[in-house]
């Protein structure tokens, strides 16, 4: 049976977050994403500069009403998040496609809209480290782990911990050949150049300047 | 100065192999990146079902006239690779922007568009495993390395590893400081569940099975 997995895309999403998840569960033939926003139409990401030169947009194919009851959802974080956490219609369709799902999902700053909704109460959840103490003002209990499971809420740290965590989901469902076949078939055998890809692997100055340059380009939610 | 970042997008291209290093590279203020097609306007990636639905399309923000001298070209693979090895206005394109730029660059069966240009002649090169065969049919000296280094000429291996490759170019154009930034603001520490993303690291099997579900998935380039 296929399983209809709605990514959420809003304006200034980080495209990652979702295309990185995406890439993984489409390897699977009885997989059906979808792409859905509040209306249908191109989504602009988080990276555009002046005029929004630079910009991603990818299309959303169908809007939020159009899915409804999707069985899983996963929603991406973005320099916007802090935005939406009172925008009503994101947070009840978050609400309403949790109830029936069986997988409710985020990757990075995606989790804040999780808890904005009230879908984390009471759970632990991950999020980007930057976003950590924001999420921590929800009743969350706010780990630092890449992937926390929780019954069938599934919460990834920052924007590449979503690969992480759709491998994991693939294993999951499918089993672990499967997964493995999935991480051969993208030929996920990470090898950075560096081993700094979580804040406590560099220097504190490092950090600093990370935090200043995410504020710069325009994150509102760091406190 | 401004790094001018070109993202060639073609009809069914994968969308992780362009969305990983754009997403990398976004996060430097002076990156300017832009996605190219022969047309501006959505480009369709290679994962849609029937009528294309839960395909990902993602906006050409300008046509590839438009951009004939990027300071950096980024070639992403495709399941439809192989339909585009004589396709003329890409391969002009190509050869014209490959020119003048500071780096020349392909992810995964991307590197399939560089040799079909010449621009991998008498050259090392790396692109997905499954595409390693029909790679090595031009005058390309084909290693399996993750990310190859050839001068301006920079290959990467399937999907995922052009995040890899990203970050080394960061490194490169900016150091190692900058690389770590980088890593640590898109909080790359990978995880995966498994140690499955090169073939040398599973079984016979396994590798048999993903060759005939690429396949199932329409991938033409391999032989």
């Amino acid at each position: 049976m296929a399983l209809q997995v709605a990514f959420l895309l809003y304006d200034r999403f980080t495209t990652l977050d979702a295309v990185g998840p995406y890439e993984v569960l489409v390897q699977l033939p009885d997989v059906e994403p979808v792409f859905v926003a509040e209306q249908a139409g191109p989504v602009r990401n988080d990276a555009g500069g002046r005029n929004d030169s630079g910009a991603c947009e990818i299309v959303a194919e169908r809007s939020i009403d159009d899915v409804p009851s999707p069985d899983m959802l996963l929603v991406p974080g973005g320099l916007s998040t802090r935005d939406f956490l009172g925008h009503e219609p994101i947070l009840e369709w978050i609400r309403g496609a949790h109830e029936g799902s069986r997988y409710t999902t985020s990757v990075c700053s995606g989790a804040l809209l999780l808890a904005a909704a009230g879908v984390l109460d009471g759970l632990q959840a991950t999020t980007h480290w930057l976003a950590r103490d924001l999420l921590a003002t929800y009743r969350v209990d706010v780990v630092e782990d890449r992937v926390v499971e929780q019954g069938k809420v599934i919460t990834a740290a920052g924007v590449s911990a979503g690969i992480d965590m759709a491998l994991r989901i693939v294993q999951m469902i499918y089993g672990d050949d499967v997964a493995r076949a999935v991480q051969l078939g993208i030929e996920y055998d990470p090898q950075p150049p560096f081993d700094a890809g979580a804040p406590e692997k560099v220097s504190d100055e490092l950090v600093a300047a990370v935090r200043g340059s995410m504020m710069a380009r325009g994150t509102n939610w760091t406190p």
